[in-house]
């Protein structure tokens, strides 16, 4: 059985977001993915196309935790730096990887291929392709760092082929009560019954008109006494204020 | 006229949007609010309810950039910890805020007053109170760090009243075209473009079909002088490729 915590992080590289021109579609998509996968999404930055803030957040977030994926800035324009920034944070050499050329031969045509388009075929040298299979322009997996593109549609496939290769840990599991009480109201038994279970992480969080409660853990057995014990807490505090149970 | 540059800094505090829970909607509405006042956001994290990783964050967010926005963590539950982290962060100590605690026997009423709603009257001492016009539970300012709630609803609230007191820089504005043209057929122009504006940024964005190419600068002027350049460049190469222009 696995048991150790693998973690993760990932960093969106991309002026478009800090702007607000474009609302981020990733985050939610990898934090799901990673979910099932029994990955634990520890920290998420966003950065702007600047060569040291990438090159910093790199540095830092590959070291501090099992994994990193990156997204942006893997594309043919002067704003594109993503990949050069990647291979200086590792003191290694960005070069055309002869394998990245011919898929992108291959996807463009020779007639249409040019300067910008090779630009994406330069990854760093001690880097292996991922796969591309929407728009054939490949990232790049170096170490423990996951180089993806941008674009949803693409990231997303490009993270679901990346997925397979990760080591994986225990999957945490989750259970969700919907009750019609207030936080404040149960606050008090949330902290007593966290306190009592400091292997479950709860969560709280209120909506009008009510409060959803979330256990997480890799303990199914643990995490639902957990559950049961509050669904007691919350029937002898007030009958039928649970709507909800999942 | 006001010319130095304002940046800013947003960390996201919650093990929701980290565990894919919840799909964060706040980032975008702070982007897009602090380009309206001339205020740069630089850099974006998010983080769990992990009392070390939130003093760490504020730290160095708050000390790298002009303001720091938070969002998350301020509400009556264990998980809750933003303000007592916050209060850390700055040496400071954690008091009930009378101002606070009148607010709250307002809004719940006295009989519904318990440990669980003073536990929002807490604040750092050396911080000013940021109202809430939604749910009465006030925020705060901490010298350059402004703490909101993290429900959208709130959080907009919120940071509609403390972008009033901001100090703001210089608007930065914006065109866009977008190009029937993709971005391999005009990254080399817009890379000779980018080096002869160097106080413009920028951005080119892929979609199914073309590009949109995005150009920002407080200069309009200048701004004006490169998209025209680039739209003469454009049809130049390939007429009625320019589909829109704003």
């Amino acid at each position: 059985m696995k048991n150790s915590v693998i973690t993760a992080s990932y960093l969106i590289i991309g002026d478009e977001i800090l702007s607000g021109r474009t609302q981020d579609q990733n985050l939610n998509y990898i934090a799901k993915g990673l979910v099932e996968i029994g990955v634990v999404l520890k920290e998420v930055r966003v950065v702007a196309d600047n060569e040291s803030e990438i090159i910093e957040a790199v540095n830092h977030l590959r070291q501090k935790y099992d994994y990193l994926f990156t997204s942006g800035g893997i594309g043919p324009t002067h704003d594109d730096i993503t990949s050069a920034a990647v291979a200086k944070a590792f003191n290694d050499d960005l070069i055309k990887n002869k394998e990245a050329e011919q898929i992108l031969i291959k996807h463009y045509g020779i007639e249409r291929i040019n300067d910008a388009v090779l630009k994406m075929a330069h990854i760093p040298a001690k880097a292996k392709l991922l796969d591309n299979p929407v728009s054939s322009a490949p990232g790049f997996i170096m170490e423990n760092v996951i180089v993806m593109a941008g674009v949803p549609k693409i990231m997303q496939a490009m993270f679901e082929i990346a997925k397979k290769s990760l080591i994986t840990g225990e999957k945490i599991k989750s259970k969700e009560l919907t009750i019609t009480l207030t936080e404040s109201q149960i606050a008090k038994e949330l902290t007593d019954l966290q306190n009592k279970f400091s292997d479950i992480s709860i969560g709280s969080y209120p909506f009008q008109g009510g409060t959803n409660l979330v256990f997480r853990s890799v303990n199914l057995e643990k995490l639902d006494d957990c559950v049961n014990q509050m669904i007691n807490i919350i029937n002898a505090k007030h009958e039928n204020s649970i709507i909800n149970s999942q």
